[in-house]
């Protein structure tokens, strides 16, 4: 998502400084519990890292993006509708393993990525290998990828990279509005809601890196 | 694919038991070369198989189907259009290591196989565990298994199973008839041509039991 900056935005996320991380810091201070914690790698305007902490109270989730503009409506959302377990990460993907210890986070989500479909930008996919060595490197040994797209293409790539990589698919669905079990803990971002009532299917996959027969 | 048996079918067979093949053999005494050798499971009418080996004659072919009265739709279109490099075999999945040698079979082909959707009937599917460790001993090392069908919830449920029985996936496709690089290669059966013209989207894939990196 390309946006234009927002006015004032640095002061602004600099006088919330408590809500919005810019720089390493122990989780369990910033949170000030030991509860698991669940990241979302691109977190665009916030509403589904907001929805799921509303959700789930036992969990801290931190919503990363690399753009302070898209951050700063995702806080004005939570100064709207303050929740104690949820942060802001201001940083890239590449960046993740100076701001999380190795294996201390439960679970990621991925969603409506940038799908940069031309094969030379292959690399910049949130998918792609230098990505996934980062999320196998956080994720604790039996956390789960989750990750949704409208968007076919990568999708179709994301499920052959991963099992390249030699992630496990722990399931797939081609039509997650469509899929009642589903759909019972799923919590929208912005782009799905958009593009589920256009019609078009949601793809979803979860995954972890771990290999061997999950199902037991 | 329920049929109603044909008339004096199993005297037809018997009268082409050069073309139908219904005891373990020699597969190079049967076609008389040392050619490779590919196997479809399932071969319905035959129109997939026989469309291979016009297409490839330097491969070996074996449609795999089994009711009699298929195979012998099959045959008709074989006796009508000959070609020396398919044969028909007339048994079922779960007896195919009485009939192939370990490791001898260089392709698999699935197409449209009978999505079984309750979930009592999972271990019917032709992506089930069963099955697939039946294939993992057929394929040569660097074999692939490529597998069509118009179903969406045997799709996802596949790719998931093969994923965790530990297959490592080279291609997925969600819509193979716009896919211009997979279609430049692709025959058709008798059901992706009925299916595709209403405009349903085909789905594909080509997965291989070997683990690691296959894009190098």
């Amino acid at each position: 998502m390309r946006v234009r900056k927002r006015k004032g935005v640095a002061e602004f996320l600099a006088a919330h400084s408590d809500k919005v991380i810019t720089a390493p810091a122990d989780w369990t201070v910033v949170f000030g519990n030991q509860k698991p914690l669940q990241i979302e790698v691109g977190c665009g305007k916030g509403d589904f890292i907001l929805g799921m902490a509303a959700k789930y109270p036992e969990v801290n989730f931190v919503g990363i993006d690399l753009q302070e503009t898209v951050i700063s409506w995702a806080l004005d959302k939570l100064l709207e509708a303050p929740l104690p377990n949820v942060r802001f990460l201001l940083t890239n993907g590449a960046a993740l393993t100076a701001y999380f210890a190795a294996h201390s986070v439960s679970q990621m989500y991925l969603n409506f990525s940038d799908p940069w479909p031309k094969t030379r930008h292959a690399k910049r996919r949130l998918t792609a290998d230098s990505f996934l060595a980062i999320y196998k490197e956080l994720l604790s040994v039996d956390g789960a990828l989750t990750f949704k797209t409208d968007n076919q293409g990568l999708f179709e790539w994301s499920l052959s990279n991963m099992s390249q990589y030699g992630m496990t698919l722990d399931s797939v669905s081609l039509d997650l509005h469509r899929n009642p079990e589903l759909m019972e803990n799923n919590v929208e971002t912005e782009y799905e809601r958009k593009f589920s009532r256009k019609g078009q299917p949601i793809f979803r996959l979860a995954a972890r890196f771990e290999a061997g027969d999950v199902r037991a």
